[in-house]
């Protein structure tokens, strides 16, 4: 399926590497997607291979979401190498030798899986460099891509003196979802949808992510991030893209990221005064937080798409963390049809407009809310949802966590989920008018939806959350 | 909810009256809906009031869907009275005097319902006539209405000697069902759909009525009328216009009625080679049929609604008897989206197109099929299905049953779901180039789907029977 690769893992005893990429390689290993696969381990630790061998069987023992057989960790251990940094580059380019040496056929890919904290990954690209590692490689990378315009594109400058623009694969792990995925599907393999998916049919589009996670120990990062650098610009943007993307000529990478490029294009700079910034009350007592810390731990913002498309329908994003659930809704809400066929009190509108909803929770599902017939004499409508959960086809075993996905994508090259310099180089430049000129940052009491203000700023509408939630729960 | 309300039930000892009017009636003024009731029953049986009531109970007892207890029944039955036809018209006023006498108010509706055989529907409507009960009055009549352009034309002519056209309600219990009405709510409450149902997205409608049972002893009935005259005409042109009608400029009986005969008037005449007839293997062995009969036990055609919004799109409607299942679809097929932008062997279209279905069976449902991405890695598309079944909801308690619904609207004087002399008439002009040329009748095994030469009639495209019961059972 793949060419023999050889993945250089830096961070290889860090949180992500345990909780994800560790449990993650071993499955495509098992699965045979990643079949000819050694994986050399590297980080400011200075272990032996025994003990990052048993570092990894525990992290895959505590995290893995399958149940793990003796026998599917015998054959993976095996493939394990370890270079700690502090060996230098040279003692990191022995051990990928030693590793490829042990590999079928005369070239393999290498595969540096950076999973190391922002300030570190240009100093792992230099020591890739310095190593002679950068031939025959990818590199995979996680957010942050900058902290601003200039910031990104000093970023890629940096990393383009060492790789190529198609040799970086920057990974979004909401994109990695099968719903996400799913989004593309959807509005391009069918008659149904595509016909009515723009400006005529379509008012607005919601894509909410609230979160309950507070911060996590990770004070430091977050203190100088926040919501917004954090998670609308890598995250709900890359989702937006596919939601209001034209077709591309091919479901394939590259004419895909061409499309979500002219999205970003397309984007108008964010205003400022469209955006609610919050902060959770409490934030300030968290460890490692300033007393007087203006950070928004919650951000929700109105944006256009100027398109042909797109004209005029508002785009609301919202996440946060301390809120009061964890969801990841792409929510579509049509137009209205003309009211005055209907009789008085018919009720049509009063639970607002057809929603079609995508799903991105690990169970993940579709709906379709609509207006019917309440039953019996009359003509009174109530609102109805009709609803798929992958989870109730034969499909549910073969969904590969977002993780493994996009491991296994970038093993073949295929950049479909990732994306491109220029594109978030845009997203940075739009974002520049509400970096430079944030608004105040409004208090919300843990377990909400956010600061008041939030239902100003997306009216006449109504946010889907907590609405979907309870609908969701009371008819399944 | 209505004024006070005399029912006179010509045929009220018969199959009809037992099995679904006199449940009906209770149910009504059980639940209210008809509190201020009398029912006035005349057949030619020479029984007494004593016997008419036992006759009823045991009915209801029998036929009801709903459990009945001893106090239901009691103010019931006290508002039954029976009148011989051989008495004569004038008993049959004196009934009916005393009935209204009972109840309150200067003025009372009469209802009268003819559940008689064709034949006996004119003897019946001189019976009104005579007995002077024309005024304040609505008449009920069962199909069949007329037998072919000129049968309808004079039966017409005959009712509106006695009735004007908006006293004469004619019946069809295909649009009592509750799917049927939601058929109008799905379409004009919402706006999702409405932009997409036209020609441009959609590329053919199936109306698919199979029913398993056979003649059930109505054979001097059937062998005159056959699958296209009992059942084509009166249900499924019905069903047709609701799907395919333009918006109405309110949701009222009025303006219904003048969409759905506009719809009638834009339809093509049937052209009998678009029409397959069929008759099921053992017909000429039933008891009361011809030996060399030609009667069609089974019909499916091609059809068209000429006008801007369907014009070459084409209906097509099939049912029959003694099938391999009882069904009632109405299925609409979009067109496939552009092929060449899905990898080869993605799977997009090879499941056939997106449908929406609406399953107007008693446990009814609307089914949406579209295609979505299959978990794991690559991109392999498969066919997916949403559903919603009434049933699910809490509405499940309040649906009338179809004559419920009918007998309920017809005393309201509410139109909606009621056919017009003019929409009558059309349909069966449309009708007479197959009634005088009708194609040779092929035999078909019983429990199959007909004969073979469905699969050319609809070709390229297929019947979603018997595939879309498989879908549902699989996925329920």
């Amino acid at each position: 399926m793949t060419a023999p690769t050889t993945v250089i893992l830096f961070g290889a005893t860090g949180d992500l590497a345990q909780r994800k990429l560790l449990p993650g390689l071993l499955h495509l290993f098992q699965t045979r997607l990643l079949d000819d696969l050694r994986v050399v381990g590297t980080s400011l630790d200075d272990i032996s291979l025994e003990d990052f061998r048993d570092l990894a069987l525990t992290a895959i023992r505590e995290h893995s979401t399958r149940d793990i057989e003796e026998s599917d960790w015998r054959d993976f251990v095996q493939r394990l190498d370890y270079a700690p940094l502090s060996a230098g580059p040279e003692a990191l380019r022995r051990a990928v030798d030693e590793a490829e040496a042990q590999l079928p056929g005369d070239t393999t890919l290498r595969l540096h899986y950076l999973a190391v904290p922002p300030k570190a990954a240009l100093a792992a690209v230099q020591t890739i460099a310095d190593a002679g590692l950068v031939e025959n490689s990818r590199v995979v990378m996680e957010k942050p891509f900058g902290h601003d315009h200039a910031t990104a594109v000093a970023l890629n400058g940096h990393l383009h003196e060492v790789f190529d623009e198609d040799q970086i694969f920057r990974i979004d792990h909401f994109l990695g979802k099968e719903p996400a995925q799913n989004i593309l599907a959807f509005r391009f393999a069918n008659g149904l949808f595509e016909p009515i998916w723009h400006r005529n049919n379509i008012s607005h589009v919601q894509i909410d992510v609230p979160e309950t996670l507070g911060l996590s120990q990770r004070a430091d990062f977050y203190e100088a991030t926040g919501a917004y650098r954090d998670m609308i610009v890598t995250h709900l943007f890359q989702i937006l893209a596919f939601t209001a993307m034209e077709p591309p000529t091919a479901l394939e990478p590259a004419a895909i990221s061409r499309e979500k490029n002219k999205v970003f294009r397309s984007m108008q700079p964010i205003v400022p005064t469209d955006v609610v910034r919050g902060q959770y009350s409490g934030y300030h007592d968290e460890p490692g937080v300033a007393p007087d810390s203006e950070t928004e731990t919650f951000v929700a913002l109105k944006c256009f798409v100027d398109n042909w498309r797109w004209a005029g329908v508002p785009f609301f994003l919202r996440t946060g963390k301390r809120m009061a659930e964890g969801a990841r809704i792409i929510s579509i809400a049509f137009r209205e049809p003309p009211q005055s066929m209907f009789p008085k009190g018919s009720g049509v509108g009063d639970q607002g407009p057809d929603h079609l909803t995508f799903d991105l929770a690990d169970r993940s599902r579709m709906s379709l809310s609509f207006y019917g017939k309440r039953p019996g004499p009359g003509f009174r409508l109530d609102k109805l949802s009709m609803q798929f959960s992958m989870h109730e086809t034969d499909w549910a075993g073969a969904v590969l966590e977002a993780y493994e996905r996009l491991i296994y994508d970038a093993a073949r090259g295929d950049r479909t989920l990732f994306t491109a310099a220029t594109g978030i180089e845009r997203l940075w430049e739009i974002s520049q008018p509400l970096l430079d000129n944030p608004p105040p940052v409004h208090p919300y009491a843990q377990g909400t939806y956010g600061p008041n203000q939030i239902h100003q700023l997306i009216a006449p509408f109504t946010w889907r959350l907590p609405f979907e939630r309870k609908w969701r729960e009371k008819r399944v």
